[in-house]
């Protein structure tokens, strides 16, 4: 299921192949969120361009919206949304905690009242494994609980506990349903090493065909999160892929790739897009630019800004898509002014674009013992 | 620079072609609206995609955003919105009276507010045409004045005085400029007949290249508009160009193609499509269908609308795009009930495609002698 290629002679970076239901990765990857069965303002036929390899949906939103029933019936969420390669789906639970009005742990799952109509709704294990189940996706996480990022030694124990309880129920469930759907566990332990280590030990024990870091970028310094990345990723199980979730800024997905991490989702590129904020690979000798590896820098420009209002060049002379290719600078900068909605089309194309190249350029330089 | 091609032996349509600075136009053409140099929500190769011939712009917004400077000093509005065909731009006029906070005509022209800043301008005759030269449009129109669809007959007199002025110095200002650049004069006259008639005669002893035909859909009944229509279309110069501006609902196209119209634009596909209105071609046999001619019959249906959400096929089986023949209709519904981006995209498609569709069914029917 899970073939590595090629380890880095540098750092504990790999390059490998993840075989799901519809179709083999190659790791490591990144997957633009299409939070409620849409990758905000861009098409399925745009992402294929992009040569995406695997989306990730949002299992909360789709639950509340149209239902599972509705993505059931329609054939599935890959008939639903109208893309033939891999999906995963979250399972629900950091959208209860962080945007669910009222919330409450049980033993049995997490109590909650929809953002949308106020409506309650509880969240076991194996509700979210059935909700997967039904909508189909290739790979299915468990249901963990997340603390916060400054939760104390005790809470996160706690949350450790549930979570390796409910993760036994998430497994159960999977066995009983369609086993080229994959389902991942979550590791937890937020900034304790020694809670990481012990969350990472219960986890594993269970065999599943993947596992992922979560509990990072939630409030902890980057330094803490880059200290138990570095501290933990390497004691992962060395045949399983490993995803962390959330993250990041370029730079953090290269610093994670290095200490062996193989999957990727962020809010980044589509959500700052949004804002006008593009990334662009660029010249060391360029302003504010960010080195990645290997003489690769980026920088982000806020096309909104004035200095954009006459700037006459392509929004991307590199890139592979005529709307980046073609349209300028100044263009983009209007639409954003005017509020037009092609505007976040092409930021969000743009954003995506560099994202994806980002990590051909990562799976590149593991290949050529650069990184 | 505009041949007929045929005449209908049935009605007053015929079938010409526009010749213009940036290619030839089939007509009976319609225009997408691009108001602020971007037809909304979808992007310049889809138009493309959609066989759309030319577009229309608006002076008023691209005057006060991004400013004609901007849009000369990146080579004009064809480089600036990345389109190589045909474009044609009011005069600022109409979104003057519908838009600016505070208007005063003046024998000189008009003075009004900026809705956006309020800051204050007084556009003049030679002023709209200057800026329509800066942008580099194919066609421009003169300024006129729009009364209302309710004004009294002293106030329609006098604004057919004043646009009759106006155009004078239109005429003068184009003819300093750039000649592959068109100016139609426009007909006011509002519902008396005898106005029309006074306005026509006005206006095209001007010789100029096209003539449009305003201040109808302003509020007057539709029976009253038809009855304009017929009675003063087939009196204006037989060998120009015929511009029905602002208008209309498909059969309403279908009416005014019969009396001898041959261009058209509107806000209702782009904007109906904001709103989850969707047009389609269908069978008589269809509730609530609505007959075109020739035994070709549309209806419109609202996707937002609870019947669509387990509706699970295509959005338009019929269409030439990929993105409206494969995602569903229940997709669709999702998508406006969450408010994705992409949702007002294809809507947009499907309505933009829907009436150029139409326009070619009409040059189709009448070469075919069938309309």
């Amino acid at each position: 299921m899970f073939k590595i290629k090629q380890k880095s002679k540098k750092t504990q970076a790999r390059l490998g192949q993840l075989k799901t239901w519809h179709g083999e990765i190659k790791t490591p990857f990144f997957m633009p969120i299409a939070t409620k069965a849409a990758v905000k303002n861009i098409s399925t036929d745009e992402l294929e361009k992009l040569g995406t390899q695997i989306i990730l949906a949002n299992t909360y939103h789709l639950y509340l919206q149209p239902g599972k029933q509705i993505i059931k019936k329609h054939g599935g969420i890959h008939e639903f949304l109208n893309w033939s390669k891999p999906i995963l789906s979250d399972s629900g639970g950091y959208q209860v905690f962080s945007l669910a009005k009222i919330r409450k742990i049980k033993p049995d799952g997490v109590e909650f009242q929809s953002h949308l109509d106020g409506s309650k709704h509880l969240l076991t294990p194996v509700k979210s494994i059935k909700i997967q189940q039904s909508l189909g996706v290739d790979i299915m996480m468990a249901l963990d609980v997340c603390p916060a990022g400054n939760a104390d030694f005790a809470a996160v124990r706690q949350a450790n506990e549930i979570t390796y309880d409910w993760l036994k129920k998430c497994k159960q469930q999977w066995l009983k349903g369609n086993k080229k759907q994959l389902l991942f566990g979550i590791m937890q332990g937020s900034t304790f090493k020694n809670l990481r280590d012990e969350s990472l030990g219960k986890i594993s024990s269970l065999d599943l065909p993947g596992y992922a870091i979560g509990g990072l970028a939630v409030g902890e310094p980057r330094d803490k999160m880059y200290e138990i990345l570095q501290y933990i990723t390497p004691k992962m199980p060395i045949n399983k892929p490993r995803y962390l979730m959330g993250l990041g800024r370029p730079e953090e997905i290269v610093f994670a790739v290095k200490q062996g991490v193989d999957m990727f989702d962020c809010v980044i590129p589509t959500r700052e897009a949004r804002h006008g904020r593009l990334y662009q690979f660029c010249a060391q000798s360029e302003k504010d630019s960010i080195e990645l590896f290997d003489n690769l820098f980026y920088k982000t420009l806020i096309v909104k800004n004035n200095q954009y209002k006459e700037n006459f060049e392509p929004i991307n002379q590199a890139s592979n898509l005529e709307l980046l290719n073609t349209h300028s600078k100044a263009y983009l900068h209007h639409l954003f002014k005017t509020q037009e909605g092609l505007g976040l089309r092409l930021a969000t194309l743009n954003n995506l674009e560099f994202y994806l190249e980002l990590m051909r350029e990562i799976r590149q330089a593991i290949k050529a013992n650069n990184l």
